[in-house]
């Protein structure tokens, strides 16, 4: 919770729940991540928060970009950012996709398959791709299923064909899951990085670039590990690996470097219990898993709630939201604690809402408009 | 599939998924409603689907309409219908909404406890309240929470206020859990209905409605049995309880009266293996989880999906959507049988996607616009 927020919200004269960014702190989190790791190159990864606003900072300050779409690249672009400061990192692209962001100058392009370089080397001719390997994202708290990445045993074949095609087989990529908690994550798959990398100089194919992903975390209700931690650790890893012959390195913070820029002002709508020996309050807020909370799913997330009554005695309470969906419920198989005194009308401020909130906000469930959302 | 839906897209000139709706389907389906259960009256669930052309017909056909915000019950009233056939079904309610909706001419309103009461009481005086009870759910494949309901024990004295504060205590609701695949799944909340109705009579209230919600399932890849069953066996029960003095009674059909009209085509963007070894392919569509598909969450849903290889031989695979978020998997537990020639570029044809797609879809989550959408 930041002053120029708490000022913001004491002046804002709209109704209804929303989103306040302060850029402050995403320029802090910018420098932070430089300062952490800094041989690696940063490229924001978009989707987390692609707010023209964030976007334009993190662009004059220095930032790369990691793209999941040619939505997202053309969003880079229009920041004036030039195209080889942008990855296209989805696996997954439409070839006429691909092509679009060829045809915008974009280099770079994500594979985790063979199809996926086939693809590449009919429509961005001599472009440079890097293949996603799996990892198990055992540390991280939002899921990571298998859906990227191939095992490393594949890697080399991929990255061969993209060479044979005419493409610059130019490195390896991982993620080792969003919100990591364990700052030591990075070290399997760096280790699974470098062997590949001599398996490819073995086949005379020589890689230069090893991208490390996000992970990186924001403090929600459980405290993480500073971003130094992190860095240090993978530099650690890195040079255990790679010796002193360090390849070319990028992260793709996302969460890392917007999550605590932002905080959501919702409203208590409802506060009942379902029996007269019920022990459990039901809170409904103005706000749910529809609306921009849907990081709440199977209660992976979960955040700080700040509330006018703070310092009173609490109690738990199952906490909802706002719309005629059973599933629309934020935190039931552990109940949250809230102040015994909450009201109905109550303001509560949700806090670490900055990635991941606005653009999975839906179009207009039960006919509530999307999240309202100010950068400030 | 309707042969005006494959027209359509013959014709189809846009790039991208989208979803199609035939309106001749609906209104059969309003039709196939009216006639199960001719002493019901309709109340469409407006959150289902609230494409204009859909309330314009449900409008001209007779229709009424439950709606779950101000929003919603906007949207209905530009059809010109009036405010007499609007039900303000959601439990959770701001005060200056309900205030709205009382200024707009809505007189019906759900509540669940008695904080809903008051408000009801201060700001729509005389209004008609229904007090919603718990249900199990049990049989439904859409997951029932205990988010909306109280146990019926306490649902006289919610109503008793009503009375005191100047409302019209008028009846009871309650839902069975959506995709309700029991067509007796209405014989138990109708028996605490009744009994409800009883100890109301005993406090000199006399409630006159009974809200049988919805429920009313479509066929997905599990076929379930038609409205006239569910009709008959609600009215059979109806009668168990309420003997010859049957109440005025509400079906809420959103499913069930819009799901089999709407069918999206998306495009397959990419088939891979994880390891030369897998046996499993991914099949990545171009609509996930986040623009239209969220109702595969737990993979509760299970779409029909056509290709154009149909009745070739088949084998199992995961089926994911196009962004860069591990969640966006849509089939992986149960993996889905596809066709071994399924290719990169093939369209398919998702069945069944008239209710819950449109607007549970993100604002542009990894840069994807929302789900297109056309009423035909």
């Amino acid at each position: 919770m930041t002053q120029r927020i708490r000022d913001f919200l004491r002046t804002r004269r709209d109704d209804g729940p929303c989103l306040v960014v302060d850029l402050d702190v995403i320029r802090q989190n910018y420098e932070t991540f430089a300062r952490a790791l800094p041989d690696t190159n940063v490229y924001y990864a978009v989707k987390a928060n692609p707010a023209p606003e964030v976007l334009n900072l993190l662009a004059r300050a220095g930032s790369s970009f990691d793209c999941a779409s040619v939505g997202e690249i053309e969003m880079v672009l229009a920041t004036g950012a030039t195209a080889n400061r942008i990855s296209y990192g989805n696996t997954i692209k439409k070839e006429r996709d691909i092509e679009r962001a060829y045809q915008l100058g974009v280099r770079l392009f994500a594979v985790d398959c063979e199809a996926e370089v086939e693809k590449i080397a009919r429509v961005a001719p001599g472009a440079k791709v890097f293949c996603r390997i799996l990892c198990d994202g055992a540390g991280a708290d939002w899921p990571l299923s298998r859906k990227f990445g191939c095992e490393p045993a594949m890697a080399p074949k991929v990255l061969e064909l993209a060479h044979r095609s005419g493409l610059r087989a130019y490195g390896v990529s991982f993620h080792v899951g969003s919100q990591q908690s364990n700052v030591d994550a990075w070290d399997g798959a760096l280790a699974s990085a470098a062997a590949i990398f001599r398996e490819m100089a073995a086949r005379g194919i020589h890689l230069s670039m090893v991208n490390m992903g996000g992970g990186f975390p924001t403090d929600y209700l459980k405290k993480m590990p500073g971003v130094a931690s992190y860095g240090e650790a993978i530099f650690q890893a890195l040079s255990r690996h790679f010796g002193n012959r360090l390849p070319e390195t990028i992260i793709e913070p996302g969460r890392g470097m917007v999550g605590n820029a932002g905080m959501i002002e919702a409203e208590v709508v409802l506060i009942s219990k379902k029996s007269d020996e019920d022990t459990l309050r039901w809170v409904y807020l103005d706000i749910g898993k529809f609306h921009g909370l849907a990081e709440t799913m199977d209660e992976a997330i979960r955040y700080p709630i700040r509330t006018p009554k703070d310092g009173d005695d609490t109690a738990p309470c199952v906490l909802a939201g706002p719309t005629c969906d059973s599933v629309d419920v934020l935190y039931e198989k552990v109940p949250y604690e809230l102040p015994v005194s909450l009201s109905i009308g109550d303001k509560v401020l949700i806090e670490a809402c900055g990635a991941y909130t606005t653009t999975y906000s839906s179009v207009g469930f039960n006919g509530f408009a999307p999240l309202a959302a100010y950068v400030i």
